[in-house]
């Protein structure tokens, strides 16, 4: 199986099929790069390595994206952590380190992305 | 009086009662260690040490949340810095400040959050 | 000429007579410092430099405002760029080249911003 | 035990003896505040839950540091994960999970720290 | 005055006569374009507004420069800082207030940087 | 040719082949996945995109390294710059409008690190 094959199998485990049947609608002959880019080199080259598991990979991404402060991103990868076996409390607690080390700001801002798509997902009260 | 205690105490001094009252409204089982992390740690341990007058950290916060590129806690603290002492006139030139050193996009979103703010709280025309 | 007179000619050949005009509509006693600044350093005394031609220029700003996060200038700079001769195939290449270097997520919020203005002025399907 | 004990124990356990002594002989009037930051909130208050092991949240760390562009403490927590457990394996794989989503300069940086760690304690040839 | 003229007084006037005599001395047909935005635009158009006191303008830039991982120029304001009336205990507080807002990984490196200043100085022990 | 074997051809023309070379015997068994990832995606799959010339590429890299802090890149590609046809005075024209967009700071780090480097290739007095 080539690169962006795997790329998108990895992406569809990760993300559910839902996903990626928005992202092909969505495709277009402007973003039709970063798409390609996002499936070979993300998904294909780097999550479908074996030398780390797809839950600690979700663990990584949700603290880059929050010290990168990029909401967009962490929401569909907390999604995506749930998906592969993270917890709601596991996530509460990483997202509480990241107070201490990317500041209080930028962990406030991980909590209202989170609690937002937990209560979509039913998963806080 | 404990740390938590302090720190709400001077929270409410700096954002007002209704801030104060939303917060406990929106407390819940995820969000909870985040809300006693900022009581506890920012308020309690930082802002109420007295080496600093509040107003002054007020400045510093505007000048940091720029920086840091976080709208949302930016609008908050320039609510608490016209709640304690700033002026319309100082929080100004703390924003052109910005544009030198955190270049002029930072200065405009800025400018853009805090002129929202002050048009609700009828302080520009 | 002055600078200031200088940058608000060099901002009208790039955004247009309709972002001039809405500029001066919403000045006031707040934002003005802002205003001047923009229009006397950005565009009067950088903008207005021979040294780079002005499609030079809104490709490095597109660089540098992708890896700055910094959607609202970003949007207008796409637009300038537009209006002095970037190709909407260029843009995307260069996007593409943000993925490399600022990150994955940071070039997806980038496209993101760049659809949504072409597709508005009608430039991608 | 009260939280800055509990925090340097913790510290201890993930840095080692040899660093807690460096702490203490450099410790003075101008930065033991954060000293006592460090040890408080971050080793007693956040490191110190039992709700994340050790080892992950070393893994959070480094993340997080090479996203927020801070070698000096991304050097100290390579060390502190090789401590608690994270192999060179694994630090690896971490890293070019940074190069897809902090850009490859932000990667570069990190496996030149780690590299001179590693060659320092004999990792790598 | 001009612009240009003011700049370099109110430069002066913060970072002392040696400084000043530094940068002629650096001066050359590459750093001039930066010398002159520095001197016209930093100092002659913002420093020298006398709507802040160049004090709490010293305060301002500590905190922009912490948050924005720029300790060459960090050293040169804290440097000014004490010039014009800021006291170590007051600089030892503003730097603990960056480590709740830019997390404490920023306020380590500004502390670093602050230490050794003041040593050489003679203000730390 | 495959896309490691593209990359590496154009690292050669933008780098040089002492850089190459240097790159060969720092190789090991730690940073070869990052070296991979490099010539493939970095160069192989978007620097040898014929959509952008070099020498633009080039540009867009300056601006974005300055933007992103990451000095030690910065340096590699200003050389990179030179050698596919950047003047000094474009150079120089490109880091005053890093000034105005990315604050006076990162600017003042963008030309320290090419003063440096075009001292020594005789190319500033």
């Amino acid at each position: 199986m080539n690169t962006m094959a795997t790329g998108e199998q990895v992406m569809g485990e990760l993300m559910g099929a839902d996903y990626l049947e928005r992202r092909k609608e969505q495709r277009n002959g402007f973003n039709d790069v970063l798409q390609d880019y996002s499936a070979e080199v993300c998904f294909g080259r780097v999550w479908a390595r074996p030398a780390l598991d797809r839950k600690l990979r979700s663990v990584i991404n949700i603290a880059m994206l929050v010290a990168l402060n990029r909401p967009n991103q962490l929401r569909n990868h907390l999604d995506g952590a749930l998906n592969n076996g993270c917890s709601v409390d596991e996530i509460q607690e990483i997202l509480l380190q990241t107070a201490v080390y990317c500041g209080l700001p930028a962990a406030g801002d991980g909590f209202r992305v989170a609690e937002e798509l937990f209560r979509e997902r039913g998963l806080v009260g």
